[in-house]
C-alpha cells in the first residue's frame, strides 16, 4: 500500500468508529501539522485499531482508561466517549469506566472525565443514566 | 453503618472543609455518576479526611501538593484552595505551597496552581497577599 | 456493615480477581499503613469492583490502560496482569490492550509495560503469545 | 549580585527569548506570589536560560518536548512556541517537534500542544506551514 | 551574595532538613551535572526552603504530596520521607499523608510511596507504626 | 510499499540513530508483541524519524524533554542519551538539556534522568563531563 492507501484505509476503519469527529480533528491540524493528521488516520486506526486481537469496544474502554489517566486530555475524552457509545457500549458502562479508574488515579481524573460524559450523554439525550445496582 | 450513614457521616466531615463546594461537584455528578458523586462524600469524607492522624490543614497541605502536581486539576484546586483558607490555612501560606511545588514539579504547575489560588484569593478579597520576607 | 464486615466483603470480591496477590500488598503494608490495606480491600475491591455495571473483563481493560498510562506502576501492572488473565482475557488480548495504549500514551509507557506482561506470561508458561493477524 | 541584580539580569536574558509574554506572566503573579515571578527571572532565566552550553535554538527544542509531554500547559506552551519562533526555529521545525513528540508521550499530547501551535502560526502569519517531505 | 556564598547558604538550610542525603545527591551528580547539584543545594534549599512563610514540617507535607503524585521518584521520596521525620513529623503522619494522597492520585502512586516509607521507617526503628484511630 | 518493507527501511533509519539498542528491544518484545516491536521500527523509525523536517540532533533534544518529563522512562532515556550521543551531540549538551528541563518538570524528574546519563557517559568513558560556564 502507498501512502494515499494507508490513509484511505485507515479512514475506512476510522468511520466505523467515530467519522465525524475524525475528520474534524483531522482538518483541524491540516494548516498546522498535515502529518499528525495523517498519522492518526493512516497509523492509529488503518494499523492498530484495525487488528483483530481486541474487539472495538474493548479498544475504548482501554482508551477511556489512557485518557482519564492522563488528564488533560477533554477534546480526545469527547471524541472517545461519543466512539464507546457508537461502537455500543451503554452510558452505564461508559459512566462506571470512569468511576473505577478512580480507584488507579485518583478522585480529580474521574470527575474530569465524567463532567466530559455529562456533556456527551447530555448531547445525546442519555441523561440521567440509568445504574443497575 | 448503612450506605445512607457513611454518606451522611461523609457530609458532616465535608460541611467542615467546604460543604458549598462539595455539595456543588455531588450535584453536577448526579444524572452521570451518582456512584462517584456518593464515594466523594462516603469515601474521600467520611473514611479518609475523618481520621485524627493529620489536621485539617495538614491534609490540605498534601492536597495542594497532589494537585498542583498532577496538572489539569483547575476544578478541584479551586476546591481545595478555598478549603485550605476555610480551615485556618493563610492566603500566604497557600501561595507558598504552590511556589514550593516549583522545586519538584516544576514552574509551570505551580504558575497554573497559582493563577487558580490569584481567582480564589480575588472573590474572597485577600489580594494582594502579604509576604513575610 | 461494619468495618470487618466490608473488609471480609471486600475480600470476596478480591479473592475471585486476583487474592493471593492482593493479600500480599495488604501484609506488605501492614505495620506501615493499616488502613491503606484496609481501603485497597473494603473499598476498591468492596465497594467498587463489586458493581455490576462493569464485567470483571471490562475492569481489567480500563485498569490496564490506567496503569500503563500512569508509569511508574510495575508493582501494580504485574498484579492486574495476572488479574486479567484470571479473569478470562488471554495473554493476546493483555498484549494487545498494552499495545493499543501507545497511540495515547506513547511508546516508552506500552514498551515498560508489555515487559511487566513477559514477565508474568513467562510464569504462567503463556509465551510466545499468538496473534490473530 | 544582590536580589534585584539577579532579577535585572534574567530580565535581560528574558527579553532575548520573549520579553513580553515574560512580563506578562510575572505582572499577572504580582499580587498573588510575587516571589513566584521572580524566581522565574530571575533564577530560571538568570540562572538556567544564561548558561552557553546549549544554543536558544535547542533550549526551546526540549522546553517544547517536556511541556508537550507534562500536558496542561496550554499557557506555558504559548509563550514557548512563540519564544521558539523568537529564536530562530521555523514554524515547520515547531510543528515537526510537536509531532516527533507523539512517539513518545502520545497522539492526544502532540494534537493538543499542535492546536496550541495553530494559534500562535496565526496570530504570527505563518499558515499554512510548508512541510519539506 | 556569590554563586560560592549562595552555595554555602543553601547547604546550611540543607543541613537542618537532611544535610546527609542531600551531600549524596550532590556527589552522585558532581561528574556528570555540578551545576544540577549546584542549584539543588543554592536554588532549591537557598532560595526557596528558607523562607519563612512555610515551617519545614508544612514544606515536608507540600513535597510528599508533590513526589506521591509524580510517580517513579522513589530516590527522592526516600530523602523526603527521612527529611519529614528529621524536621518532626511523626511517622504516622507521614504515612497517614501518603494514604491521604490516595483520594487525589489514587492506590498504586499511594501504595508505591507507602513501600518507599516502610524501607526508611524499618532503617529509623519506626516499625510498626501507632495509628491514633 | 509493504509491510516487510517498511519495516526495512525503519530499520536503516534506526541504524543511523542506535541500531544495536533498538534491535535489543524489538528482541526483548518479540515473543510477547511482536506488533509492538514491529511499530518502534516501521512506525516510529521508519515514519517519524526519516522525515527531514527536524535534525537527528533536534529530534534527540525532543526527546530528551518528553522522556525526562513522563518519567519512570529509564529504559528508553537510557536509548536516547546514547542515541543523542551517536547523532554528535556531546555529554555536556546532554547533561545540559536534563538540567534544563528542571525549570519546567522539576529538580526529582531532572536528577532521575541525570543519573541515567551519569551510567551511559560512565560506559562511554565520558565523565567527568566539561562545562563551557
Amino acid at each position: 500500500m502507498n501512502r494515499e492507501d494507508r490513509y484511505g484505509y485507515g479512514m475506512k476503519v476510522l468511520e466505523q468508529v467515530d467519522g465525524e469527529a475524525g475528520q474534524r480533528i483531522v482538518d483541524s491540524l491540516a494548516d498546522t501539522s498535515p502529518e499528525l493528521g495523517h498519522q492518526v488516520v493512516a497509523w492509529a486506526f488503518g494499523d492498530m485499531y484495525s487488528r483483530p486481537e481486541l474487539a472495538a469496544k474493548e479498544r475504548q474502554l482501554v482508551t477511556l482508561g489512557v485518557l482519564t489517566a492522563l488528564g488533560g486530555c477533554e477534546i480526545e475524552l469527547e471524541v472517545h466517549i461519543n466512539a464507546a457509545l457508537n461502537v455500543g457500549l451503554t452510558a452505564t458502562e461508559v459512566s462506571e469506566a470512569l468511576l473505577h479508574s478512580a480507584v488507579y488515579c485518583g478522585m480529580p481524573r474521574s470527575i474530569n472525565a465524567t463532567l466530559v460524559a455529562k456533556k456527551v450523554f447530555a448531547e445525546r439525550g442519555l441523561l440521567p443514566i440509568t445504574n443497575l445496582s
